[in-house]
């Protein structure tokens, strides 16, 4: 193998890259990436077997070949390279380290035989349709605070993507959810999406696939079965086993009938809410809604440091419902109003009945929060 | 107590307390700030009984007293409340909660007794000058990396501070070393000091005081005994224990004879290093100097991932002597070269002897690195 290539094509390709190779030392082989230059291309692979990304990039390919690097190794002295100098790549032979050079800078890398690296087998994906990377980000920036992180309720540990009928007829809707508290987005189904299976896309392949559209075309092209998902962004691959499990029927955690409304404004809620759970250190920090026409007061206790309460009238809350009061996590509030973009809307039944949020400018989005004792 | 403050002011004031108070939890009024209003003002007290903090701010007293509560929260608070609008304290007795309220916003903190808050007691402080606090960033700024955090050898905890005779004069010194290298400065005597003992300030001091230096009136006023040192900072008083030991006679190691001379700019040569060390993802990576007239290699080489090297010639360095060749830890190198303002001289001897380092265009300070085998 003996390739040249640009510096900063490289780096971008790497950075891309080596998040999703695996850190955890136990199969060496996964930590590494696989170049392989073929024709006028480079073509960079990391796997950490659930997840694939496969980057192509123009390259000068003088001799063609495959191998293994250390993706973090690589990364690292990439990053640290001249910018503006070519970057010389060259494998002597199969066993050989990968020489780099850049102006005045060698350096011999150890390699793994590309023989060895396993790349995801390439399967039968049966639902093939486009997506704006604009929606897609969307709906990952509204859904992704609330995937679950609690292994035993693996098939909460990521977000179910499915087809689902709504009042405006179909819909593709992003959902996840913790048993705390449920975000729910909603879009026009795709064409070519009509008919997809409901899947539960992991954790780790939200988080990367979002870092991909930062830079993403426009459009983006997504293939799916049962139990594989694959993105195509630009010149960039992501492929990814989905979770194998039922994701719970969340509709009927939505409530249908809460009629006490309260609308404020975001900042005005959210620093409020900051401002009085200070007085506990706690992260899990219970904030108690006290309610009465046209009067929210906010109130926090530690037993440990004191109380603090802090109150929004007219000027800043309309609500025009019965007294009544409710505690929910502080984190859990401001998770959700972090994702609206003014107004928020809170209706209620009860003080032991789950609220639903609702983002008053954006009516694709939901969520539901469980309340707290306080 | 009840009194009136502006947030800002509080806010600032906060900002230097809480870091010294204590965060482990073992004497809970350690982690306590002491507000005492009297006359015009507000006086803020923290310590960890090693260090102490005294900060005077304005404040509209309506009734003079004394209490403590968290500095932690208070400083959470106080950083979550709306700016602009002013804080009223008040705690209606002795036993009692501090009130704080801010436009819609009150609080509660539970305290603990004013009369169990022990300061540090005043001693005679026999030596007292003036330092711009310029001079004194300098002389923290340069060492302080080189400070040893191995606390069985706890004389090199600090910053050791003395007068010594040098072929200028007497000069006011500040020294550091952790026993593989060594950071030392010197500048004018200031009047008054002349006369004081060697001193050693301990790290968590050279700290506070560095972030106090940051908006500092042009000088501080610093006294001084055996054991104990104060800086007088605007309207903020740093007191600190000194650290009971003897400093090495340091001077000893200072190479006097290195003849071998290396000169280079400081971005040329820490970007190097940094380069080939990135073949190994150990924090001590070692990097070989190999020099020849008018060539300086770069070599590091890791076990499990490879080799890296790179030419710096005639274009990048000066060097005249004989050829050699001088291993040191990577970090070592940029720690020292980091401190350097354009261009750095190293003198050698041999390879397993003590480096010279040198800031040319700043001959108050000077470096000694030991070599590490490689």
């Amino acid at each position: 193998m003996k390739l040249k290539v640009d510096r900063t094509t490289l780096l971008k390709a790497l950075a891309h890259i080596q998040s999703v190779a695996e850190k955890r030392n136990t199969i060496p082989i996964l930590a590494n990436v696989l170049l392989k230059a073929e024709g006028n291309t480079l073509v960079l692979t990391a796997t950490d077997t659930e997840i694939m990304v496969v980057e192509t990039i123009d390259a000068l390919v003088q001799e063609e070949g495959a191998t293994t690097v250390s993706a973090a190794i690589l990364y690292d002295i990439v990053r640290k390279l001249r910018d503006g100098v070519d970057i010389e790549l060259e494998q002597p032979g199969d066993d050989n380290p990968l020489h780099l050079r850049s102006g005045r800078f060698a350096t011999s890398i150890n390699t793994l035989d590309a023989s060895n690296f396993s790349v995801m087998a390439d399967k039968e994906l049966s639902y093939r349709f486009k997506v704006s990377s604009k929606v897609l980000q969307g709906l990952i920036e509204h859904t992704r605070f609330a995937i679950s992180t609690e292994e035993t309720r693996y098939y909460l540990n990521g977000i179910y993507l499915h087809v689902s009928e709504g009042h405006m007829g179909k819909m593709l809707r992003a959902v996840a959810t913790d048993g705390h508290r449920l975000a729910r987005i909603e879009t026009e189904v795709p064409e070519g999406a009509e008919e997809i299976p409901g899947i539960i896309i992991p954790r780790k392949t939200v988080y990367e696939l979002y870092k991909l559209l930062d830079e993403a075309p426009e459009t983006i092209q997504v293939a799916l079965s049962d139990n594989l998902i694959e993105f195509v962004i630009g010149h960039v691959t992501l492929k990814s086993k989905l979770i194998d499990g039922t994701f719970p029927e969340y509709e009927r955690v939505i409530p249908q009938n809460n009629d006490r409304i309260l609308r404020v404004g975001k900042e005005d809620f959210s620093s409020s809410v900051a401002r009085v759970a200070a007085i506990s250190q706690e992260r899990s920090c219970p904030v108690k809604l006290s309610l009465k026409k046209g009067l929210l007061t906010l109130i926090a206790t530690s037993q440990e440091q004191g109380t603090a309460e802090e109150q929004l009238d007219e000027e800043y809350i309309s609500y025009e419902a019965e007294e009544m009061e409710i505690g929910f996590q502080a984190r859990y509030l401001n998770d959700i109003t972090d994702q609206v973009e003014k107004d928020v809307e809170f209706s209620f039944s009860d003080s032991s009945s789950p609220a639903l949020i609702k983002d008053i400018h954006n009516p694709s989005v939901l969520y539901v929060l469980m309340p707290m004792r306080v």
